[in-house]
């Protein structure tokens, strides 16, 4: 048997997160990183999550440190439906929601339920990267389709639902991964109505949600989804600790059903403790406080990097989110960000080429900026490299 | 589209562990359950990993809360290397270890990196029903091996290799799930050379190794692997905490790494305190004052599980494990297990029926009973409503 013939097919040509790769390139001690999607140190609550660990194995640990049901702590389902109906406006019961070992798996345990190889998902364009690695995994033919300041255009979503026949719609509609655009309320009504139409599954992933810095909270498509035709996929990642890996799934019962089935054999379930701690943040008033804490942060960084990019010569455009953890930049035609890139190391600063989130590649000349994992006079001196770097 | 087939085919006819399913039927108040595969409530440390959670994350929360490596913990890698040589006898480095979200994470990361739907896995002839269900959702073709007092035969297994040209051998040589049987030396080293000499991936499966009450450890099949053709899957859920959900994959490099793409998309990275939690148990020595404490109990257990069965005229035969979790037992031909349970479960008492852990079904006359969940009184007073059950 040849070397390479000897693994699995879904796992030909697909060489791992080039993200990934890149930050440990580019991980140099003393390099400004924007690169990451990384929380603030200062937003990981070390001293809390240390207090209430203790708290909940000395109190309840013989049932957290016991097997659990896939399905999820029941109680963590409970304290979720008044969580999700207030955040994320819309109802559910405890047992349509799936707790799992980070929205990661969410999309994954969906792709594993939904789709065979040879399925169509349509994308934004760009798009998250890990979700792209999640697909090219399960085989799946990937379609981007044409995007604005506002998201996914309408009208190409519909010829692309024709043309293609697409089983799944991936999208980030608040505060994208990797462009901080926000798609507006008549274009989620919109896709909502779209997937009862066509009879097409959307998976919702909504990690950002909760840190907006400016303008009014939206409903989620989901919030409109009458037909059941929508998977919502949330985090505790970007507002809690991504280390604790804890997110959830909120999907019609029989695709729930499905995907506790595949839970089972990827990982019997999501770890006790780390789910009682998200519930006791639910539970005792913690995360609102915490959230109200870490947008007046990173609402204040995303303010003066806009600022920064606003005084470069070497930036065309570029994104103006009103939450999340990125801006989306486009350099002059001709500048490709990914040559840069080395160059902007050796100077001290370091960012992710916009190319990596075209699923078919090319835009050599954008690139995407975090501004959650630095604060504001490593911003300012970060971004003044750059603007040297660009200028140069 | 039909209802049904909008579904993956991985998914179609595969309902879900059957077990899990069953303990929800059992689980009534007052039943005495031999059902699961649970850790004695004694025997998880609520006190020692309170106090090492509060002071982990306390010392070290912005790194464990943060992102990290999909690789898993640097320095957990680096304290299962000499953990792994002393305890399973085999040599390998920090970078060819990876931790997992549970071994059964191991077990689905191998399918989805080696395996193609169609592709021949031998197992052993009863094997664990989760291995089997992850199989299931591989859409591999799964080929049990006859089996005996000593694990699986040699002269089976070499003509089933012939015959179906396997991909893939699981095994659970040690105090096997469910028949506690452990393979003798001979065996191991025999499967070490048809797995060189077929080109043949096994998958060890090691979870109770270190639940030893009586005989000698022996070495595993990894031991004698001088081919680099054994994939090694060990756990901490049976010696410290089923819901903390930590486990490694030891396995050839190449190999190692399409697991590691797998698993970004599959949870990203297992979550950092429930790494640092077990890195703590071997940096500080307390794993095996704790797996002392937890075989003096097991083992009395055993004991005094085998000593009612051996008293019982309804048993025909069991096996006489030397550790971990489970004795597997003969009725009389004729008799039902799966009839006898729920009359069984009505007296108050409950086990599960070896049926369930025959690939192909049938052998329904068999059953499996876990001792490590229940104490030497409940043990007593379960194997008597037992006895009155069959003896009826």
């Amino acid at each position: 048997m040849s070397e390479n013939a000897r693994y699995s097919k879904r796992t030909q040509g697909v060489t791992g997160s080039a993200i990934r790769e890149l930050f440990k390139l580019t991980a140099r001690p003393g390099v400004i990183s924007f690169g990451g999607g990384n929380p603030s140190p200062a937003a990981l609550p070390d001293d809390i999550v240390s207090d209430i660990s203790r708290e909940l194995v000395a109190t309840n640990g013989k049932v957290l440190l016991q097997y659990g049901m896939t399905e999820g702590l029941p109680s963590l389902r409970e304290a979720l439906v008044p969580y999700i109906e207030k955040e994320f406006q819309f109802k559910t019961d405890a047992n349509g929601i799936l707790p799992v070992t980070g929205s990661t798996q969410a999309f994954n345990l969906l792709l594993d339920a939904y789709t065979d190889p040879g399925d169509v998902i349509l994308t934004e364009n760009p798009t998250f990267l890990g979700a792209t690695q999640a697909m090219h995994l399960h085989e799946l033919r990937v379609v981007p389709v044409e995007s604005d300041d506002m998201g996914l255009r309408m009208d190409a979503l519909e010829d692309a639902i024709r043309k293609h026949r697409p089983k799944l719609l991936y999208t980030i509609p608040t505060f994208q991964n990797p462009t901080g655009v926000t798609m507006p309320l008549e274009r989620r009504r919109k896709i909502a109505e779209l997937a009862a139409k066509y009879d097409l599954l959307v998976a919702e992933d909504d990690p950002y949600h909760s840190l907006r810095y400016s303008g009014t909270p939206l409903p989620t498509i989901k919030h409109f989804d009458t037909a059941d035709r929508v998977a919502f996929m949330g985090s505790f990642s970007k507002v809690i600790s991504p280390g604790l890996r804890v997110g959830f799934l909120v999907c019609e019962p029989k695709l729930l059903r499905k995907c506790v089935i595949c839970k089972q054999s990827d990982d019997l379930h999501t770890a006790n403790l780390n789910q009682a701690i998200v519930e006791a943040y639910l539970r005792r008033d913690l995360l609102s406080p915490h959230v109200a804490a870490v947008c007046k942060r990173y609402g204040e960084q995303l303010d003066c990097m806009l600022d920064a990019l606003s005084k470069m010569q070497g930036v065309r455009r570029f994104t103006h989110p009103e939450g999340g953890l990125f801006i989306f930049a486009w350099l002059h035609e001709g500048v490709n960000a990914t040559d840069k890139l080395m160059e902007a190391v050796e100077k001290g600063v370091a960012y992710v080429p916009g190319t990596y989130f075209y699923p078919e590649g090319g835009h050599d000349s954008t690139l995407r900026l975090n501004f959650s994992n630095s604060d504001i006079p490593t911003i300012q001196r970060g971004m003044a490299l750059l603007d040297e770097c660009l200028k140069a």
